[in-house]
C-alpha cells in the first residue's frame, strides 16, 4: 500500500478519528482495493509519530464497518467495496452534518450527574402507573387503543386536553391541540411546517442542544437573543424583529433550559407586542411550567394573546413519565391543521397506548397527587444546589436562582474553563454539560447546566463540594501561572 | 362590504374553499377591516350564483378562524386581525402546501369499508396483550422503561431484533438497527437524512398516499417505476438509475401496497445489482412480509445484499398492533448512525413502554401464537376476496393475486372511472380507495384499492357484490350513452 495519510494534529477532530476517515474514503472510492494489506499498525505507528492504539482505534472502526478484515497473524486486508461500484455512504451522508450532541451518557453508575434535565426515576409513583395501565387494559375501547388512530391524537386525550386548556383560558375558539412525542416531536413538526433551509428563526441565547440541532438539522439559521436572569432580552428581541424577519420565535416562558429564567409578565406582554407588530409567530415551549416550586404561576404566553400568534407546547415528559414521550401543540387552527399533515406523513400518530395510560393517569388524580410529590422533591433538590452553590463555589463565582424546572446556570470565574475543567470533574465523580453545547453564538467558557431534579439533596451537596474543590484548585493555579516569576536572587 | 369574490368553477378547490380563501386572505392582510359586515348568505348566493350551502359553509370555516363572527338577526361581522399587523397564518402556512391525503374515516358503522390497509382489531388478542403487559409492569427495570430513553430504541428490544436479524442472516457485521415509530417514521428520517429539496427519489407506481406525501413534504421529485404482477419493472428502472441518478430507491419486496404484489427472486437480484452499479441505496419496505398466506417465502433484498447499499424496514404494526407504533430500520451502520441523530432531533425516542410490551409479546412466543392466527384469517379473507371479484365483478374487470398482504388492486374495465363510482359505492354502503390516490405519474382512472384485512368473509362478499352490480350498471349507462342515436321514423 502506498498510501500515508496524512493527519493534523491541530484539527478538532480526533487523530483515530481522522485516520479512519482518510483510509474510509480510499477505500470506498476505490483507491485501495479489495486484498490490498493494511500497514501493520505499529508500523504507521511509527511512521505518523503516534501511539499505537490511536492506529488500532482507527483500524477497529474500518473492522466493524466492514472495510477491512483482520487475520491473525496475518495483518488487516482491504475488504470493502473496493474498485467497484456499491453505494458509497460517507459521500451520501457528509453533506448533511449535524451539530454535536451534549454528552448524556457513558458515566459509571457511581457518578453524581448533573447531566441530564430530568425527572428523578425514582420519584416514580410504580404502582400508581400501574394502577393507571391496569384501567385502559379493562376498557371497552382497547381494541380501538391497540388499532391505528388519528395523527391528531386519542381523541379521549386530545379532547381532556383541549377541555382543560379551555377551562384554563389557554384556548380561544379559533385553536386546536395535536398530541405529539413530547415537546421536542412538535418542534420539529413546526419546523417542517414553516421552515424553509436558510430561513431565521430566533432562539434563547444559551438554549438547549436539542433544539439547536432540530432547528440546524432544518436548515435553519439560528439567531440567538441573550437570556438573563428574567429571560430573554425583549428590548434586543424587539430590534431583531423588525431587522431580521425571522420565520418565527422560540421562546420559554417558565424554568428555561439551561438557564432556570422565567420570563416576567411585563417581558411576556412586550415580547407578544414586539412579535405581533413584526407579524412573526410565537412558539412557546413550556415543558417545565408545571413545576413551579415557589413564587406566583404567570399566564403563559399563548393565554395573553388575543390575535392568534401563539402556539404552546406542553408535555407530559417533565412532570411525569418521559419515557412515554407524550406531548402535545396547542394553537391556531389553520397551524394545527398543517402540523397534523406534517404528523402524518411523518409517523402517522403517537402511540396510543401511552397516551391512553397517561389520560387514565391524568383523569383519576394521580397525576396531580404525583405532581404534589415531585414539587416537594423539587423544592428540596433546588434549595441545596443553590445552598451549595454558596456554600462550596468560589466567591466570584455566580449562578442563577430559578423558582422551579430542573436546571440552575452556573458561570465559573475568569479564566476557568467548564469544558477543561470536565475530564477532572468526571475523575473525581462528577459530571455535567458544559456551556459550549448550549451556546448559539455567544460563548461562555464558564458556563455549565446544573441538572438537579434527578439528584437527591446528599448528592447534590457531594457533587457540588467536589466541583467548588476543582474550580478553586482551578483558580489557584491560574494565579500562579499568572504570578510574575520571582526575581532570582 | 365592496368586495366580490372571483371563484374559478374548474379548479379543484372547491367552491366553497375558494370563497373562505378569498374572504380569509381579504380579512388577513387588513382589506376588510373588523366591524365591517359580510354579505348576507341569501345574497352573496344570488350574486355568485351558488347554492347557499356552499356560502354558508365558507361563513362557517370563516367563523370557527375566529375571522367573522355571526349575531343572531343581524348577521355577520369580520373579527379577524382587521387591518392590525399580526401573523398571517394563510400567508406563512401557503408556501408548503401538502399533497391530498387519502380519505380514511368519516364512514358510518355500518359501512363495509375497503379503506384501510391495516389489521383487524376483531383478532386482536386481548388477553395476550394484557398478559404482556402485566409481565412488563412486574419488571424490575421498569423505572427504566418509563424514564427517558436512547434515540437507538429500548436496548432489550433492539438487541432482540438484532440478533434475530443476525440469526436470519438478514444482518452482518457492518449493520445496526435503530428503533422507529413504524416504517413510517423510518422512511421520514432516512428522508431527512440523505434528501435536499428538488432530490430525485424512485418509488413504485402506484404506491401507497403515506409515502408519496412524506417525500414530496420533504421536497423530493419522484420518479414513479411501473408495478406488474411481479413488481417493480426492473428492466425500467435500471435504464432509470444509470439516467436520473436519483439519491435512493424505496422498493416493496412483498405484498406491495397497494398492488399486492411481491418480487420474485431474480427480479431482487436485477434490482441490487443495477443500484449497485449505479452506487444508489436500496430502502426495503417490507411491512408486509410475515403476512404470507401461500407460496414460499424469499430472501429479503436486504439478505441478498453483499455490499452493504441495502437498509430494510420492518414493523409490528401489520402484524400486531397498529396503535403502538413501534418499527425499525436495520441497515449498514453509518446511515444508521445519522438516522439516530436525526431520531434524537425528531422525537428524542419512541416511547419505551409500547417497545417493552411488544418485546414482551414477541420474547413470550405470543407474537408467534397470534401470527398463526392471523395468516389464517388473512388466507381466508383473501380467497374470500379473490373469489368474490370473480363472482361479482365484469367479466372485463382485473386484478391481482397477492400471495400475501391486505391489498388487492382492482382496475375496473373502461370508461368506468373509480373516483366517480365512489359516491354511488357509499351510498350503498361500500367504501374503497380509487386509484388517484396511489398514482405518481401514472393515473388509472379504473383501478382502486381492495384492503381486506380488516372485513370478515361475508362483508368481503357483501361489499364485492355491491362494487359488482354499479360497475355492471355503469358499464351499461355508458355503453347506453355511447349508442348511436336510434333513427326517428
Amino acid at each position: 500500500m502506498d498510501f500515508t495519510p496524512a493527519l493534523n494534529h491541530d484539527a478538532e477532530a480526533p487523530l483515530y478519528r481522522q485516520l479512519y476517515e482518510q483510509f474510509a474514503t480510499k477505500i470506498r472510492s476505490g483507491d485501495l482495493v479489495r486484498g490490498e494489506r493494511m500497514p501493520a499498525t505499529r508500523e504507521l505507528a511509527g511512521l505518523l509519530g503516534l501511539n499505537r492504539t490511536t492506529v488500532s482505534a482507527a483500524y477497529e472502526i474500518l473492522e466493524a464497518e466492514g472495510l477491512i478484515a483482520g487475520h491473525a497473524g496475518r495483518g488487516s486486508f482491504v475488504t470493502g467495496s473496493a474498485g467497484e461500484a456499491g453505494v458509497d455512504w460517507s459521500a451520501l451522508l457528509g453533506r448533511t452534518e449535524t451539530g454535536p450532541s451534549a454528552p448524556t451518557g457513558g458515566f459509571d453508575a457511581g457518578i453524581v450527574s448533573f447531566v441530564m434535565s430530568r425527572p428523578s426515576s425514582s420519584l416514580f409513583p410504580l404502582d400508581d402507573f400501574r394502577a393507571s395501565c391496569a384501567a385502559v387494559l379493562a376498557r371497552a375501547d382497547l381494541p380501538d387503543i391497540l388499532q391505528l388512530g388519528s395523527p391528531s391524537g386519542y381523541e379521549p386525550l386530545r379532547r381532556y386536553l383541549l377541555e382543560d386548556a379551555r377551562r384554563q383560558r389557554l384556548a380561544g375558539p379559533g385553536d386546536d391541540l395535536i398530541v405529539t412525542n413530547g415537546c421536542q416531536q412538535a418542534l420539529d413538526l413546526i419546523g417542517r411546517v414553516l421552515l424553509r433551509p436558510g430561513d431565521r428563526v430566533v432562539v434563547e441565547d444559551p438554549v438547549y442542544t436539542g433544539l439547536k440541532n432540530l432547528l440546524a438539522g432544518l436548515g435553519a439559521q439560528l439567531i440567538g437573543v441573550p437570556v438573563g436572569p428574567d429571560g430573554i432580552d425583549t428590548a434586543q428581541l424587539e430590534r431583531l424583529l423588525a431587522r431580521e424577519r425571522p420565520r418565527f420565535i422560540v421562546v420559554t416562558s417558565n424554568f428555561q433550559n439551561p438557564t432556570g429564567a422565567t420570563l416576567p409578565l411585563a417581558a411576556r406582554r412586550a415580547l407578544l407586542e414586539a412579535a405581533r407588530a413584526a407579524g412573526v409567530p410565537v412558539v412557546e415551549n413550556d415543558a417545565y411550567g408545571e413545576l413551579r416550586y415557589r413564587g406566583e404561576p404567570l399566564p403563559a404566553i399563548k393565554q395573553l394573546d388575543e390575535n392568534g400568534g401563539t402556539v404552546l407546547l406542553r408535555s407530559f415528559s417533565k412532570v411525569s413519565f418521559p419515557g412515554l414521550r407524550v406531548g402535545w401543540a396547542l394553537g391556531p387552527k389553520p397551524l394545527i391543521d398543517r402540523l397534523r399533515h406534517a404528523k402524518e406523513a411523518s409517523d402517522l400518530h403517537t402511540g396510543q397506548l401511552a397516551q391512553a395510560v397517561l389520560l387514565e393517569f391524568a383523569q383519576s388524580g394521580r397525576l396531580e397527587a404525583h405532581r404534589a410529590r415531585v414539587l416537594r422533591a423539587g423544592a428540596e433538590r433546588l434549595a441545596a444546589t443553590l445552598d451549595a452553590c454558596r456554600l462550596y463555589l468560589p466567591a466570584a463565582a455566580r449562578w442563577t436562582r430559578p423558582e422551579g424546572g430542573m436546571n440552575v446556570w452556573l458561570r465559573l470565574p475568569e479564566p476557568l474553563d467548564a469544558d477543561e475543567l470536565l475530564p477532572r470533574a468526571r475523575k473525581e465523580g462528577v459530571a455535567y454539560v458544559p456551556g459550549r453545547y448550549f451556546a448559539v453564538s455567544r460563548p461562555e467558557p464558564g458556563a455549565l447546566r446544573l441538572s438537579f431534579a434527578g439528584l437527591d439533596p446528599e448528592h447534590i451537596r457531594s457533587g457540588l463540594a467536589v466541583l467548588g474543590r476543582i474550580a478553586s484548585a482551578g483558580m489557584e493555579s491560574a494565579a500562579r501561572s499568572f504570578d510574575p516569576a520571582p526575581a532570582m536572587v
